[in-house]
């Protein structure tokens, strides 16, 4: 029942499942996806004294509001997908927890990318380079997201009986659209800054939209 | 049982109720609201050396205590509204995780106009813009709070069975005073930072005091 | 058992208990105390390139340190104290949650205090101020916890019904020694900076020596 | 039951285990393990405009992005043993909750060291005191580490019943690798940064090989 914490022990029993249920696993994730989505609004600075005038200020700071709505979506989305998939997960292991940690690292990467896009959106020699750095770290979370998935997949024990071999090809296909549309938006930063913010955003509306156009038609 | 991820699969699996119970969701708005409140601190700079007396100083950043307090206690007064309606909540879908998520993006996004209104409220010039900008985020939070309250009335499956129409009708009728007021102190900034700053005041200690009064008679 | 939100409405509804057990309010007030005491660190600042050696610039920044241990035991403690008193309750209704959220409000201030302490402990002109202020608001702060204790303990369907009068008279005597410390510390920062900051720590000590004694004793 | 709070009182009573089960204890810890793992990110600020190419710029921040890495790691292995070990405790007590308090003061202070390290790595006249510092800050925590690991094993009655006398001697064993390898790292700093770099990282992959290897092998 007991994982040892250094190499040098039995393997077995390093890396048998090591805890039925996924509680705090659950805990510390949605604690850092909390804090990385709350951080992002330390990127958006008041406009200083003078210069302008506020609401002009206000105004100019278009760029990091946009880039505020889009990551927050995003890591939004990112956190409605572990959630989903952790309520598939029986018990737990120390590489799953590896895994996850590795996920964490990129989620919460994140607001540094956002800064960055914020600063040289309306920089015409650099915003490229931005969007590229931009969509570039979502498509590397996204890859990495596949992996999480990849390893839960890939060792059956850890999911709940429940869950059928159809049901985990369809989560599989659904997830390889996060790294093909993140990874196109990375390629089309090349040619413009537009088209690749267009593209992230694109792929948050199209998760967004299905769910309330049933609600909609129900009504 | 499985809720797909992305656009293109069936819209009745896809929105249908995908958890009962509200834990994990409770836990993530817990860990965004906590993370935003506590994050207020951050826009107290203490003062510089040497320009001024300490004690000064300190005295000087009363525009800042003013707008920690009355953004601490708008986000917690948010924080007990949230927690009470979902109480009431029986099941989540997709919808509500996308309707939270968007709560969630206008709560977090809140420090910013603080830090705006701490920064401005002393410049005679710009003081009823900086006003105009708290008061019309915290409408703008309002609304997307009564929007989050529309989604769970017209789905009453999502609701406990226990819940009547009576008390849903009431909760309905007392949220519109949210952006009701709030919208009277954003108006009321373009003539008086103060008048609109003492409607926001208002409305917070007008929640506060009938759980108080009550509890003097009670002696 | 449905609160209400907003005046104009039954008092005996909106302040009847509203909720038993207190986990959503442990969850909340944990993140806030989580999150103001790892803020703390934010206030310590790497030193600037090529002004001094750098392990001159690591030792010149004591007083940031002093400040960080002082503040996160003391911020510790507090959670100590709330910890254990949430588990002697029952119930909670709306005016205790309102004053929680008060506490916390005092609690998640505490990062300024301690930056301005750090930022002047070195000032020979300004540390009594520095010290005045830091011990101020813990004293503010201990007012405020024992307020909260005794809402909940002049409602006493709050709390657990094991809970016994004489427990509650020896929690009601212990917690004054917070204001009153605290107190005396604020008056002595007007003396001496050192002086408040020992008393300071002296408290956080002998709330933590009878634990270890005993431990020792033991063995 | 009821624990006072302050000295002066029946130790017995003080001391006595407070509580069964780890609920609250975990619930602050993985915030505060949560917040100081994200907070990592804000040490990494964007280039500034104009300077050199945003390319070059964002290049020029890989001792930011090593920092990073490192300190997310080895963080997120600290949270993965604390995890494991809360699992092992059936009751906590007012001295565990003290040593574990003073545990997260250690893991809180660490993004202040990554940062010195990020600012200095560099600087070839001041590197090797800015590794010192950083391996000098996890051999600290993982010194206290032990020390809260020890608290525990001498006080059996907070164990779970079922863990047996060999892995309390396993996981002793195991965790004195963590200052053994850190102490090793802050001597090497004083003769080479990047080995005491390599070290740290070394011991970090030698964590997570093992139950990848393991994975590997199995499919």
């Amino acid at each position: 029942m007991l994982a040892v914490r250094f190499p040098g022990h039995d393997p077995r029993v390093e890396t048998a499942p090591v805890e039925s249920g996924t509680g705090r696993s659950d805990a510390f994730s949605d604690g850092v996806f909390a804090i990385a989505i709350t951080l992002l609004v330390l990127e958006i600075r008041p406009p200083e004294h003078g210069e302008q005038s506020l609401v002009d200020g206000l105004l100019d700071l278009w760029p990091s509001y946009l880039a505020y709505v889009l990551s927050f979506v995003t890591i939004g989305i990112m956190w409605l997908n572990h959630h989903e998939v952790l309520r598939l997960v029986r018990a737990v292991d120390r590489g799953f927890l590896l895994v996850n940690t590795l996920l964490l690292m990129f989620v919460a990467f994140i607001p540094f990318p956002t800064n960055v896009l914020a600063d040289f959106l309306t920089d015409s020699d650099e915003r490229k380079m931005a969007a590229f750095f931009y969509a570039g770290s979502f498509t590397a979370m996204a890859v990495v997201y596949n992996l999480f998935w990849h390893y839960l997949r890939s060792r059956r024990e850890l999911l709940e009986p429940h869950v059928t071999d159809a049901e985990v090809a369809a989560i599989t296909r659904s997830y390889l659209l996060g790294p093909t549309v993140y990874g196109l938006a990375t390629v089309a930063a090349l040619v413009s800054a537009w088209l690749s913010v267009a593209i992230c955003a694109a792929l948050s509306i199209s998760y967004a939209v299905p769910a309330l156009r049933w609600r909609l038609r129900r009504r």
